[in-house]
């Protein structure tokens, strides 16, 4: 382990990498096989302001620390977060809960515009029933010195909004410099490509984590979705593919789930509009179910969106948004994504009933029969 | 509809259904198709006492609104419930919950012989610790009038146990008998054989639901599993296949949930000992993971079994126990065997993760991972 040791370059015709060590001076480590583990930083806009002390990304357990004492400090009231992700979001609520009053702001008009819209509006209604502000469409364009709070953040317009905390959660990239300088092959979003193997278009140099990519199995091209599973499976395949073992990583099918308030959010594979841009003749339909079986007591709607393909009848994706019952749920059509079912081999599924945990058509079948029904009809 | 008729035998050659109507008088019914949705019966030992006012079966509507009255009116404070399935214990969970002392009796000596014993020991912990006595090798031999109680219950070898209401949950078995008298053919448990059309050996006639078997996915073979989604669905499939469209039914994988007090315990597929009688070479884990990740308060155990064939390395059933994150989280697995994917294919899932829900690593993927390594060992 060299702590503060930085990697500067890699010098791949010489086996070495060469950087700078905390004492400033440089050195130079040869090496049979390398592994780039540089993960991915937050987006920082380079617009005027973002430098003030009182904006912060949330990456590091130290970001989260520092936000913590300054909530603790009792100085924070207001605060704006820039961006509508499931980071920006789970901020919103932590800070909400801590009787801070929030505002979320985007340039773009969707709150989360790879969710179905009906699913998106109930995610909006959630965060305005817990009195967040949303404001989409709002560009911050700097950051500057308010009048009776700390901040004032400033959209393209003129509109300002006072604040005494600026989070900055508007998305992360790969820190893939390192192997663009070194001339290694880079995929979507310049993160570093990667085989099943881990390998970069240098055998002897391997990526895993946030700074790399991965296929995507419904769609079987590369693609950069830098989550936590995924990133820890990358290591170890490395370490399992160094040390011999065969290994071959199916890829990705961008299951994720986030909690926003009281629901859960969860979404596998493609939404329509990624479905179309792959290629694919798709076609979605959402339907709303009730968490649980009428004969219980306690249950609340589960939204359900199903996006298929009419050429083949391929499940192409799921998204839920619910109370309960969401987040686990996602688990079956990922699993479907990976065995390339079609809708109609999904939908004949033999899912778990019990009263208190949904009905006895599973509100994934529901959704499975409507798909079904659609894609024949429009074909 | 003709309410009150029942029908008495099925007379193949000359295509009709004979039987008496409410006034006594007998009918005959032509058909040109035929379906038998004649369902299942709970399982009532011919023993003495067992038709004491006392002792009840729980199946229909209003046996369960007789218990409820019966409860209301403050006469029952100890019960003796007969079997220590998934209904005997939601009846445990009803019960105690109205604060009646409840005494679970069975036989055998398992708990839930299909449920790996580390997790049945969960639920045997989580019974007792809300006072409810379960006794296994209790046969009961009789039912009689009781000293200070209304009834005692008396096991085969003298032991006796005081109730004021006896449920018997032991089990069902299909009403097979007019199919049984017709010459169609029968399957496991004496359940009507049918193919994936619906169809019994005979072609003009269906039998659904209940009364019905179904394909196994794992084991190809006939099973009788009587649950809720497949009865439904396959009623449904009669229907599309009566009207001209093609259906196909893939079978059951024999997917379960149930809740008992604060548990969900959950299986699909089949159990190490299913899976030996089915000619696989099964071998199987149990891990214990927390329902959520080491960063998000509130987590418990979630316990999951599973099991898989050495000689493929195919995934054969998963079993998962634990407060939360089971009853969905088994739909995964479930898909898993529709797909007949090995265990490695099912531990590459890409698997949802948020802290509220779960480690990084999902449980189930946890539990593929050391089932890949002990099947490796083994073999």
């Amino acid at each position: 382990m060299r702590l503060g040791h930085r990697a500067e370059a890699i010098d791949i015709a010489g086996g070495h990498v060469t950087g700078s060590g905390p004492d400033g001076k440089s050195f130079a480590l040869g090496y049979d096989r390398l592994l780039i583990a540089t993960g991915a930083a937050p987006i920082v806009p380079r617009r005027p302001g973002f430098d003030r002390p009182e904006v912060v990304v949330v990456k590091t357990l130290e970001d989260a620390q520092a936000i913590k004492a300054r909530l603790q400090s009792g100085s924070v009231k207001r605060a704006v977060i820039m961006g509508m992700g499931y980071i920006a979001m789970e901020m919103a609520e932590a800070l909400s809960l801590r009787q801070v009053t929030v505002t979320m702001v985007k340039p773009r008009a969707e709150l989360l515009p790879w969710l179905d819209a009906e699913l998106a509006a109930t995610v909006r209604g959630e965060l305005e029933h817990h009195k967040v502000e949303l404001r989409t469409g709002f560009d911050v364009a700097r950051i500057e010195a308010g009048k009776g709070s700390n901040v004032a953040v400033v959209d393209a317009s003129g509109a300002s909004l006072a604040a005494d905390l600026v989070i900055v959660a508007v998305g992360v990239q790969p820190n893939s410099r390192l192997a663009a300088d070194a001339g290694l092959q880079l995929g979507p979003a310049r993160a570093i490509a990667v085989d099943r193997q881990m390998r970069t278009s240098n055998p002897a140099i391997y990526a895993a984590g946030d700074c790399a990519d991965a296929f995507h199995v419904v769609t079987g091209q590369r693609a950069w979705i830098p989550l936590a599973l995924r990133a820890n499976r990358a290591g170890w395949a490395v370490a399992d593919h160094l040390t011999g073992r065969e290994v071959a990583l199916q890829g990705i099918a961008g299951t994720a789930v986030f909690k926003v308030f009281d629901l859960q959010v969860a979404r596998t594979g493609l939404s329509v509009a990624e479905a179309a841009q792959a290629g694919f003749d798709a076609t979605a339909v959402t339907i709303s179910a009730s968490s649980r079986a009428h004969s219980h007591p306690g249950g609340s709607p589960l939204q359900v969106h199903l996006v298929g393909d009419r050429r083949t009848g391929r499940l192409l994706g799921a998204q839920m948004v619910g109370r309960e019952g969401a987040a686990h749920r996602i688990n079956a059509p990922a699993v479907a994504l990976h065995a390339t079912m079609t809708v109609e081999q999904f939908g004949q599924s033999d899912l778990a009933y019990a009263p208190p945990f949904g009905p006895s058509w599973d509100p994934l079948l529901v959704a499975a029969n409507q798909l079904i029904k659609k894609m024949k009809e429009e074909s």
